[in-house]
């Protein structure tokens, strides 16, 4: 399915963290599951370090097949220094500014089925095609959505009374897993 | 933090949802994680579900302390015969208009910390306040918005390649668990 989404962002759409998020006080955006956990906040950061440092200078390193096709490490924390001070609406109105640039220069390449199957090196996982690198952004993204909503949903595991272990969004843990995007 | 949300309609805002599922074609709205789970488009029946038969009409019931404060028991399926044939659209449009009308009958109640005390009585897990009640009606919200981002997730497990063990989001399974909200 990849690229090949009709109009609009398809999943990509920037506007779907944002209304997730919006109007929403401190509690509900700087809660999370523990320790070394992302808050709603860090999974807004860890998005726009993809957008920065990411897929998109990954497809570039891919398409221009230059003499190295070895991607970068992802750092899932660089955002922890970024971001110390911001505020959700300014991390809001950046990622939205790069989600939106990032979506235009990917339509601009106009890919073919040919690119799509060109490949890099990820430093962890070996050979990936540009194709499995796009549908990996979306994944990614939408793991992070999910992760939004159940992290705001745990704040609210001491309030439900009976209900808690009825409700798996509760008592489920964020596996660390390795950490390869 | 139940009923202390600041303006707006907080995390049970519909629109969020409708955000999340805005513009994307059909196979993100059906597809879902296996026999019996949840499509995108399950999870919308569902929430209309809890909406006219669930959070609202236990809330009158406990707010009512009459000779009975048992609950109905909530058919977590009753959307599949009642949804056959429907549009996204339309159910969207439906579950905004109702979610929106409780949204207002709440607030109308202006509840007092004491009317958050009372109780009911869940067919499964007995005893339980309004208080407790409203808490996992958001809850269970921010739940299913969770599953609907992954299970949109799921839909790209084959896509993604290598990349596929370092996405937590595409390997998990929903836990079948109790049906007791």
């Amino acid at each position: 399915m990849v690229c090949e989404w009709p109009g609009g962002t398809g999943p990509l759409g920037e506007e779907r963290l944002r209304a997730l998020l919006a109007d929403l006080p401190e509690p509900w955006l700087l809660g999370n599951e523990g320790p070394e956990t992302f808050s709603p906040f860090d999974n807004l950061g860890h998005l726009i370090d993809g957008e920065e440092t990411d897929w998109i200078p990954r497809a570039r390193l891919i398409l221009a097949q230059g003499p190295s096709v070895r991607f970068e490490p992802y750092d899932r924390f660089r955002h922890r220094g970024r971001n110390a001070g911001r505020t959700l609406q300014s991390l809001q109105s950046e990622f939205e500014k790069l989600r939106l640039a990032n979506l235009e220069l990917l339509r601009s390449w106009q890919l073919t089925a040919a690119q799509l199957e060109l490949r890099g090196e990820h430093p962890a996982l070996g050979p990936v095609t540009l194709r499995e690198l796009l549908a990996a952004w979306v994944a990614h993204d939408l793991g992070h959505v999910a992760q939004v909503a159940r992290v705001m949903a745990k704040q609210y595991a001491h309030e439900v009374g009976p209900w808690l272990p009825f409700l798996p969004v509760l008592t489920d843990r964020p596996s660390p897993g390795p950490s390869a995007s």
